[in-house]
């Protein structure tokens, strides 16, 4: 199956370099090939820079947005929040119309400091996955996964032997069921699969980052996640 | 130990209840006494009302907001989220200073419809602890309890064996460690309390609220809490 991954910051090639591994044909798609390969730092998150990790994963194909837009059959958004919508206009409608988006982004704003809070547009009474979905009515939104590290979205046996929660929620049921199927690739299992409804709950999974944030500093990992008990 | 419980709807009987069960005095503040016994209606929860329950709690001490406040060491605000700077305008700020005040309550807005969202003006930039804090600078504020169902606020081992987290917050250490006992007293493990830092990490436990929302209706009750794994 072939995946298209938008964006090479540290979601994005963490999920690349996941899905290679799994066995996927993957393509990353960014705003301009030359210059993510030329980069010579670091997003920030203390990963290497691009052009370092792509000079070990030259399996996985590279392309601008809309050139890997066209190859995969299922789209997972990781590109900034701030910038998705731009970052999927110039993906092109017509190469994500009737796939499978699955948009693991939250739309922080840094412009006020740190530690960052949401796009005021993009939160309470929206978010970024709705805005998605409002901008592109013929593709198939599932919001997921960006309610914890990168390195657990694609790895959850990570911590706890896996027995933690994600959060899915999209208006197409076909769409959220295939996004299941990739979560099990991943490790995560059945049960630990929450699906919250439709893609307004969105907000919910986005306005979670603030205490994610917290929690992060007082558990003084990043290596966590919350699991629902009764 | 002497405390007040501002509010008769069902958070604030639960939290009365549960105080006079464990052998605080207790008082409860509302805006108009002889209004709260006279209403023959419930919150809208389930809960009985307010005066059906005052029947069988007649230990527990009622007066008006100003009345309670003076009355307790501790102060718990259960007032509605949207009400409750007004409700503690009422209390009056000389019968709160130097008291540690424990705000479990959620600025949640109604007036759009179902689910409720946050009322803009108290969320992502600012929150209602803050809010709090800012209006009256010389009470003790800690947030705290406000991301689970009532019941379970008071009586952790309800669910999970008592395995699950309630986040604390605020900016004087002295009053999170009495918050701490107290929620010990409920039965809250040490190691299940997390101190999320000062007063703006409201704004993370608050803007939960939305996503609990969506769980409650995904796992089919409101008897859940989130744990933290890592």
């Amino acid at each position: 199956m072939k995946i298209t991954v938008l964006g090479t910051g540290s979601v994005g090639v963490v999920f690349a370099g996941r899905l290679m591994d799994l066995g996927y044909e993957v393509m990353i798609g960014t705003r301009n090939v030359t210059e993510s390969l030329s980069r010579t730092t670091g997003d920030g998150y203390g990963g290497p820079p691009f052009s370092s990790w792509y000079d070990v994963h030259k399996q996985v194909k590279l392309g601008t947005f809309a050139e890997a837009s066209a190859f995969g059959e299922v789209v997972i958004n990781a590109t900034r929040g701030g910038a998705s919508v731009a970052a999927l206009k110039l993906a092109g409608e017509s190469n994500l119309n009737n796939k499978v988006l699955i948009d693991v982004a939250n739309p922080l704003d840094f412009s006020k400091g740190m530690p960052p809070v949401l796009l005021p547009e993009l939160c309470n009474t929206n978010s970024l996955g709705e805005e998605i979905q409002r901008t592109f009515p013929r593709v198939k939104v599932v919001k997921a996964l960006n309610t914890m590290l990168c390195s657990l979205m694609v790895n959850p046996v990570m911590i706890n032997g896996g027995d933690h929660n994600v959060f899915i929620c999209g208006n197409d049921s076909d769409a959220k069921a295939s996004v299941i199927e990739l979560l099990k690739h991943f490790g995560w299992e059945m049960q630990n699969i929450l699906d919250l409804g439709d893609i307004t709950a969105s907000r919910g999974t986005e306005m979670i980052l603030p205490l994610w944030l917290r929690v992060m500093g007082t558990v003084g990992t990043a290596a966590f996640n919350f699991r629902i008990v009764k």
